[in-house]
């Protein structure tokens, strides 16, 4: 399957390649770089979060993927495993992702290129190219294979290149000052986590859960959904590290238990049920894993009193 | 215990009250109010999203509030129950934090009220005037009952009213392009949900899953977190409307299965596991809760084939 990663060394730029006209076809993947069409050998979206995005490749493979008339439902880029099956949501700040969120409210338009006879997401009759597309709207929904998905609507461009309109406008149901309170806030949300953090506890525990066990499946190929829960908080007021030694890997419903105090962690790593005085389980832990003690007593010094009988008593 | 809601007749007014001094005492609400000190009689906080907080009142009976010299950390309105206690998460758009949230942004100070011999959230001593502060910071977390608050940093202000420095700079991890990209992404999130629909389904089923029937119990008083879980998705690009009979309470295990489509409803209200092919649980009604087949018929068409067994063969 097609990667929609983007990386490219060409410059962008938006429009009409001077020369080539719609319907044009192309042998191949390095006859549209040649060309100037698409400026990357492998990937589906070409441009990223500082420039934009020029144009994509579509050759299949993504069952979200939709076409209607003038109208595309295109699948954004991120993941997919080494077998072309979706096993992680995708995310906007995905490179290919972000160049096209930002196409948008350049209001640039869209080169879009089609693979033919496509045969398991790869094209093995050449590319033709399409036209110019603007791109209308985005949005994150679950797609068919269980996973969170950014998708983007396209719609073929019939004036001029500069006549794309802004983004179709979202429904507003707040006051302006709502809104801008909205904005103060989101201004000081968290910083960005490290993925990698998230990727490699997920992956360390094939998703289940490190206090009750289950695996969340989501999807028919039996992949899971869960939560990197940090042990000691990250940002304000308890800026905790974000690094492997202060994460676990929760189901959502541990996590909320475990964030708001209901489900603790004695040093010996046995979860308690604060709220019942019993013991829920013990900490499944691979031996990959070092988890940093000092977080534990971090995380329970928030609620003072609640773990006394088990941190002093003969349990 | 104090409400800390914001409403209030008289026009906001940042600073110091010509005529009253840090140290000042007052013996009632209706006395503050009288010396234009604090804009509410009954509010914690004065004022809303549209002008900013121009004073608040402590009086004991938020745990998580604390004192350490000139620094206070201030506990949001919301979420409380009659009795006082937390029962449910609070949230920026609450016009006293939003309120606070402004008047941060606009570098303005805050007058500090404090009540006095403080007995049961009830200050049976009057009121002292405690200068000015300013506010540094401000973030949600889960406080000591179990349920997200919004928090406040606020710290005394010794120099002039002109000289109140911005809030509390965030490390930023982001490059430029990137920080661009969230906030296009931003700027188009859902439109806000109803929040009386929230609270009206989480009620009617008191926290407890519509499908496994778990109560994921958070707090001491046995208070629970669920989820108010669209069955027709909210927002582009199946704009599903935002009432009650398109909404389910779950627990977030299920409410993420059931929007990956892992989870799916007949219109006989059966709970299909999809990737194990057995029926899962009855889905759990009240009497009051109408829910809208049509919603469940378009969410299962999100996954088309997965049901079909179900919806056509003998059961």
């Amino acid at each position: 399957m097609l990667e929609r990663m983007a990386t490219t060394s060409l410059p962008v730029l938006f429009g009409r390649v001077p020369g080539v006209n719609e319907g044009d076809t192309f042998s191949s993947r390095q006859a549209l770089y040649n060309a100037k069409v698409h400026r990357s050998l492998q990937a589906g979206i070409a441009g990223g979060a500082r420039e934009g995005a020029d144009s994509i490749v579509m050759s299949g493979g993504y069952p979200d993927d939709r076409e209607c008339g003038d109208v595309i439902l295109y699948t954004g880029h991120g993941g997919r495993g080494s077998n072309g099956a979706q096993v992680r949501d995708q995310n906007w700040s995905s490179p290919g992702n972000a160049g096209l969120v930002l196409t948008s409210a350049l209001r640039k338009p869209l080169r879009v290129i089609k693979g033919l006879a496509i045969k398991r997401g790869k094209a093995t009759g050449g590319y033709r190219y399409e036209g110019l597309y603007h791109i209308v709207d985005f949005w994150k929904v679950s797609g068919k294979e269980g996973f969170q998905i950014c998708q983007f609507e396209l719609h073929k461009l019939h004036g001029d290149e500069e006549s794309i309109p802004p983004p179709r406008p979202r429904p507003v149901i707040e006051t302006e000052a709502e809104q801008r309170v909205r904005r103060l806030v989101a201004a000081r949300e968290e910083p960005a986590r490290d993925l990698r953090i998230v990727q490699r506890v997920k992956e360390l525990y094939r998703d289940t859960c490190q206090m009750c066990r289950a695996r969340v499946v989501v999807a028919p190929e039996g992949q899971a959904f869960s939560n990197c829960a940090h042990i000691k908080a990250l940002g304000r007021p308890y800026d905790g590290p974000d690094i492997l030694e202060n994460v676990l890997c929760l189901c959502p419903n541990c996590h909320i238990r475990f964030d708001r105090g209901a489900l603790q962690i004695t040093d010996d790593f046995q979860v308690i049920d604060t709220l019942e005085g019993r013991k829920f389980a013990d900490l499944y832990r691979v031996g990959e894993h070092h988890i940093d003690v000092q977080y534990l007593g971090s995380h329970r010094s928030r609620w003072p009193g609640r773990m006394e009988a088990w941190l002093t008593g003969p349990n």
